[in-house]
């Protein structure tokens, strides 16, 4: 299996860089103090579709076949990445199919109708959702673009990394959520293949700690019947997301939910960004292991912003 | 009475620019394309205390006579300026005595006291405020701060406009949020004689409606039972800031609560950064006034981000 390099990573940001916002990096000296160490966020919650997974849906689009994408562009998904490659299909003017479960948020399926994409409802179980993919790659002959599991993908998510490195090159340590794998795939990568000194840790939710059982048993485990407020960290990884967190990551720290809560509260707080609670699990890390990050030059990947506010009662 | 110049106000960037922070300016292609206009946010509400009135209250202690300072500064406050006073006499190691009412929010009174300042509880009350505050000055002899109606908390506020005209300079409009008027003073004397064709708009809750009726009338008119969700604006003009307004503006927008709510939601929702409904109101003045502002570059300025994220039921 070919992994990718930092080297693909670089070609990656030169082919996305005017489409993706390049987001700022934010501090806050509240937050340095309370934890006794030097936080570098990298505000991907800024990021167009509000996560980094604008980043590689555009890599992969742009790397695919000419031919291939006169049919479209296609996927299964009921969050960040439905919204990430229809808007990514929508700029670079090609058509894009999105299967949702039929309990997806009314918000998030809003959103992918206004970016033009043509949406088909199933049941929400895994099974229905490859299922009714197959058929709409069938009939269409899209091309199918997986949320994580895949080369370009993983280079367009490196590229948050690539931004974050060359503006504060003196990190320590740097922390990304891990779900499917796709951030934290394109991270390690880069990061590691620019400074091997630099730990790389992920941050996975307790109640869905599958990334760190495949770690540990040298096998992927699958995520069943995952319990966390983190939704965006539910999935199970690839083979290709797997393979690279196997040979580079450092260290896969487990975050209770309760500390990820704390977490997005302080951000919301005293840095006055909105983030998910999937982003606010690195944060969660600092907290409930503090020992290991102090006096540390530390950056986290805060990797999206997209609450529903409609349910935050003051509004109502 | 002598009112502050454009000189006045760089005199005070140049005094207060390595305390206070230089903010970013933010953009959004969505709301652009919603509200067919340009719009340029000035993020105070990334500003220290998170709010521009740190500004004010660090130009109006370096003004202070030093022999005047060794007692102190005081000042009553239930908002930002408690705040902002009390960090920047923190800052640079000098006393601070606040009179907050009894009923002050939780969050703000712990804000302070971990500032350092002394705190003397009062009913609430415009009059217990005063006397209490009157009792607190002839016991310690500190000097009191206006919130706003004072010649450098006007220059110290004035300079948000220097730093968001320093960086868009071809801006067609600015609106501020109008409460006491220290912002909006700042903000015209800078811009009118920065560009004379820059028009300069106030967003006035349709509920605190004073400064409006102030400037029809040409007499200061109080502000009695204000009623608004914008908790920053109730207070009446001073003499200073009312000579300023009636000297500069082009005018004074009411808007009603709903519109700044749909404008708050529309920044948390779009943008991912949190503003308090008093910031708001300048974006709800470009929903309720649409065609003013279409195909405009806009300056808003995003006055702060204090909220009590404990009351939002998203983490209850």
């Amino acid at each position: 299996m070919k992994l990718p390099s930092k080297n693909d990573i670089e070609i990656a940001y030169n082919l996305i860089k005017d489409l993706v916002k390049h987001t700022p990096i934010f501090t806050s000296s509240t937050l340095n103090n309370m934890f006794d160490t030097k936080l570098f966020f990298k505000c991907e919650n800024f990021q167009k579709v509000g996560a980094f997974k604008f980043r590689g849906a555009c890599n992969a689009i742009l790397n695919t076949d000419k031919d291939n994408l006169k049919n479209g562009v296609a996927t299964h998904s009921s969050g960040n990445h439905a919204q990430a490659l229809s808007l990514a299909a929508k700029i670079l003017n090609i058509k894009s199919y999105i299967v949702m479960p039929n309990n997806s948020p009314k918000v998030k399926i809003n959103a992918v109708k206004g970016y033009g994409a043509e949406i088909t409802f199933c049941e929400p179980t895994l099974s229905a959702r490859e299922s009714t993919l197959n058929q709409i790659v069938e009939q269409t002959k899209a091309e199918f673009i997986h949320p994580y599991n895949n080369f370009f993908v993983v280079c367009g998510q490196g590229t948050a990394s690539l931004e974050l490195l060359n503006e504060i090159n003196d990190l320590d340590i740097i922390i990304t959520p891990v779900g499917g794998g796709g951030l934290l795939s394109g991270t390690l990568i880069y990061s590691k293949n620019f400074n091997p000194k630099i730990k790389v840790y992920a941050a996975e939710p307790f109640g869905a700690d599958d990334a760190f059982r495949s770690i540990k048993s040298q096998i992927i485990q699958l995520s069943i019947n995952p319990k966390t407020i983190c939704d965006g960290l539910l999935t199970s990884l690839g083979d290709l997301t797997y393979n690279i967190i196997n040979n580079y990551i450092d260290e896969i720290l487990l975050v209770e939910d309760h500390y990820t809560i704390e977490a997005m509260k302080l951000i919301w707080e005293r840095m006055k960004i909105i983030v998910e609670p999937s982003a606010s699990i690195t944060l969660g890390a600092v907290i409930k292991y503090n020992e290991t990050f102090k006096n540390k030059k530390v950056g986290l990947i805060l990797s999206g912003g997209n609450v529903d506010i409609a349910n935050i009662n003051y509004f109502n």
